[in-house]
């Protein structure tokens, strides 16, 4: 099969790999329809070492599963699935609790001899736990939002539950990526009142408002907390879609005390302000990575009756021989975010 | 009047100084009758630099009031009553939201010409929003326990409450200081089934275990944190009593995925270790400073009917004029937590 590997910094390659095999009777192999590229993507796309032996790529995808282990009992050859972004049993003490992306035999794509998603076919870890059936064909219009539950709209749904988003609240979103504009149409999904999103693109800000925000903040720094204080009086409940210093930083700045920030961006910091500050503040930081499998029924009432429209994200397709002008794409801003077609 | 004052590390003094008068209508006097040393003026006692003028201290307090101000109206002289150790006025939008830390006009002890609590009397700013008037005598035995409610019963209590302490829970209380005793207490008194104290001071986890610490852990660092592994498979909400780096890292090492840390100890650190680790592990970073007065209505018939007794943290008597004495006492561990009576 065809997948996207990468080597280094800069440097994606689509090459010729081993057709996945059912190696575990819970094992099942997914034909891909659609994948995609994910924000923390670019982060080993800006820093890689190089390798002599790349890495698959891509953990969100959605297809029609091809093969099954003999312990696999929910899935046949023909369903159409959605997966995760990480695999799970659904079966551990931290999956029972929802908490799936910390599951006891849990993995990640593209590490341990599993695919990454950026390809033709994966072999999926403990299929019956991971994958979750889609009800309708494998041409539907909705893939691209079916597609969302994989990662973006499931992490951005996980930021306004841990920040404990409710109705009539006001709630600031740091960053337009996918995934703050998913952030913000889970917080509209889940009744905030005054969702400012702190953004300096356009086209994406405009898609926020689209989303739901009712308020867009394009200043940064200081600028950017006076602003959004000017908005709103300060937050209670900020969901920060970045990870870098600088978005925490604007996060605790606009923050109320007393206030909660969820983190959803993977932090670029080993180490952050959590010091007398923040304590005497009564400052939550709640947040991390999303148990996306978590939600995935959850929302996905809402994206097929079309209540809810985050494929529209996905702004440009690549066949995944353009996976890697996909990658420059997204790392140069000029594609928010890239849908592959295998 | 007498009262202590700090001038640098080690250097407590008791000395005259000007008694207090209302200055503001707002204000109450009031004449202590028992005060005492908190861990937080520890910190001081180890590290302030030497001063020609001198801070007062201490900021937990109970006494008479003596005297108040025109707009003073829910208190009157004669009244016995505790103070907070911050005072607030209890109508602001955030003591409104029961986080009167954070008061818009709130301010500390010993500091902007308030007296400190370690005196003969106090001038008290916001007396009606910051005092709390006790039903007892002033000669009463509950004295000690309604002392408590200044602060470290108070700080306790917040840490159960944030960390989400309920019926059948498991907690880790990290620190057998005072504060952590009284989170003991408090988790204890919200329904925990297994209470770990992680302390190494026999007395004091001898105390935890009668205020309802099922398991006492005396190793430190990675020993520390197998040994809790160890007695409860982890736990999902940590009262991080201490506030050094090491105790946060115990509290870290020991908490589940998904889990929460309460944390009580003001930091002794500005930076600490928010980074991929935790967030991939979804750890929830609640507590803070402890809005006391927002606590010592809902805890004040539980001292009263003698459900809890947190004044068995007092384990040594001072007079005001010993209070150094008081403070080499407890800064060599000779003394948990010192009264002081004027």
């Amino acid at each position: 099969m065809r997948a996207a590997v990468m080597y280094g910094a800069g440097d994606v390659r689509v090459e010729n790999r081993p057709d996945p095999k059912i190696a575990d009777p819970a094992d099942a192999v997914v034909r891909v329809i659609a994948s995609c590229v994910c924000g923390s993507d670019l982060w080993p796309y800006a820093s890689m070492p190089a390798a002599d032996i790349g890495r698959p790529m891509g953990h969100e995808f959605l297809g029609v599963i091809e093969d099954t282990g003999a312990d696999v009992t929910a899935l046949a050859p023909g369903d159409l699935v959605v997966a995760p972004f990480t695999y799970s049993d659904n079966t551990c003490d931290y999956c029972t609790k929802g908490l799936h992306i910390s599951c006891r035999n849990g993995g990640r794509y593209g590490l341990d001899g599993v695919d990454g998603g950026q390809g033709e076919a994966v072999r999926v870890p403990y299929a019956d736990g991971t994958l979750v059936k889609l009800p309708v064909a494998a041409d539907s219009a909705l893939l691209p939002s079916l597609l969302t539950l994989s990662d973006v709209m499931t992490t951005g749904h996980h930021g306004a539950v841990t920040a404990g988003v409710g109705r009539g609240d006001t709630v600031l979103v740091v960053g337009d990526g996918a995934v703050g504009l998913c952030a913000v149409i889970a917080a509209h999904r889940l009744g905030a009142e005054q969702i400012v999103l702190a953004g300096r693109h356009t086209a994406r800000t405009d898609l926020g408002r689209e989303f739901g925000a009712t308020d867009v903040v394009a200043e940064r720094g200081e600028e950017g907390i006076a602003r959004v204080r000017e908005l709103t009086g300060g937050v209670d409940k900020v969901i920060e879609a970045v990870g870098t210093r600088p978005a925490l930083d604007t996060a605790l700045g606009a923050v109320l005390d007393g206030g909660t920030i969820s983190r959803l961006g993977v932090p670029q910091y080993e180490q952050g302000p959590i010091g007398p500050p923040a304590f005497m503040r009564n400052i939550t930081l709640i947040g991390g990575a999303s148990p996306a499998r978590a939600y995935i029924e959850q929302l996905l009432p809402d994206v097929l009756d079309g209540a809810i429209a985050p494929g529209r994200v996905f702004d440009e397709e690549y066949a995944l021989d353009r996976t890697p002008d996909a990658y420059r794409a997204m790392a140069d801003r000029r594609t928010l975010k890239a849908l592959i077609r295998p």
